[in-house]
């Protein structure tokens, strides 16, 4: 893998990891394109979680086509120019996560650790959980700076997922436990999102490969 | 016409014309939903236009299926749900405004007015121009607050922008000629363009009927 590549993919897992809002891409019923707001989070592996109600245009579109593109920005900085900030399109499959799956509390947590202004509705009878299968990933890294990344390239393993959803609650309780200031309110194997308004994420310099590396990858950050 | 229908619109509009950018929706080869960021200009009667290269993936998926929606969104305020600020998906389909087209170099200089930014490429062989022809417009006014509005509701007549293209250069200069600060450097029946950067956008309290009315519109905002 060139360095190219390997910047590609570490800025994309940024943006995903980063982005606490996203513009949907879904279809309308006679198959044209249709774009809305919404507030995202990420499972431990990375893969798209947002919050929709039954009541919402894209809500029905998906539950007709599951097709679906998320667009994650960063803002452009100090640049007049917008077009010069990076940004990831996640194209794939948007699935509801319905009430007798076992995932869905943990999924529910999960969204609400990184956006807990949405506790207010989130339990009302027409809010459900969607999460996205991946496909790939588009990236802009700025104006003219383009990579098509796979699925692979951006999402953790599911053997390094496996092992952060079984460590996740020891971990966080051991890192709070030793650190001052804000909790920590979720850990994945990208960072920390640290609680406040807004939730604040902080991104590790590489990927830890098992939660044992996590202390370390904090530490860097200061 | 009700008054939430009237405010519905009116938000629809100042939406419209004072967003920047946009997120653009168009359709895949497959299909499928693809969500990219663009700069936004509107033309005088308010239809979006946008500057798009033929080496971008959403260039080639409209020269295949013109049909797109663009998302725009002011932004929340102070507010800690990122779902509380208003935006508007306007639906319909995004045309390439040829070269020996007649409109071309009026709408790439309105187009500029708003994104002087866009003058160092704007020029190279692989950008046009493109116009949207709009169908409707989804408007989500913060919390489930939601207006469907006709593209009638929301653009300028035929008669009253035909009125404005006439008079807007003679327009313009009057009005320069008599403010002190920076230059307005574009006119249209909801407001003007203020030089700077990024340009900034001054909505009248209400549309223009014909330009002889935009002088004391713009007195309104001091």
């Amino acid at each position: 893998m060139d360095d190219t590549r390997f910047e590609a993919e570490d800025m994309a897992r940024r943006i995903l990891r980063s982005a606490a809002t996203a513009s949907l891409g879904t279809l309308t019923p006679d198959g044209g394109p249709f774009v809305t707001f919404v507030t995202l989070a990420t499972d431990i592996d990375g893969a798209p979680l947002v919050l929709l109600s039954d009541l919402a245009a894209h809500t029905r579109h998906l539950a007709r086509d599951g097709r679906a593109s998320l667009l994650m920005q960063v803002p452009a900085g100090d640049s007049d120019d917008p077009l010069t900030g990076a940004r990831a399109t996640v194209v794939g499959r948007l699935q509801r996560v319905s009430r007798d799956e076992a995932d869905r509390a943990r999924l529910l947590a999960r969204f609400l650790a990184r956006h807990p202004e949405a506790e207010g509705y989130a339990g009302f009878g027409d809010f459900s959980i969607h999460r996205m299968t991946v496909e790939g990933v588009h990236l802009v890294a700025g104006f003219g700076r383009i990579a098509r990344l796979a699925a692979t390239d951006v999402l953790v393993s599911p053997a390094v997922a496996n092992a952060f959803l079984a460590a996740e609650a020891l971990l966080l309780s051991a890192l709070n436990g030793s650190a001052a200031g804000p909790p920590m309110v979720a850990v994945d194997p990208d960072g920390v999102d640290v609680a406040g308004a807004p939730v604040r994420r902080l991104c590790f310099s590489r990927r830890a490969g098992h939660p044992g590396e996590v202390a370390v990858l904090l530490a860097e950050l200061g």
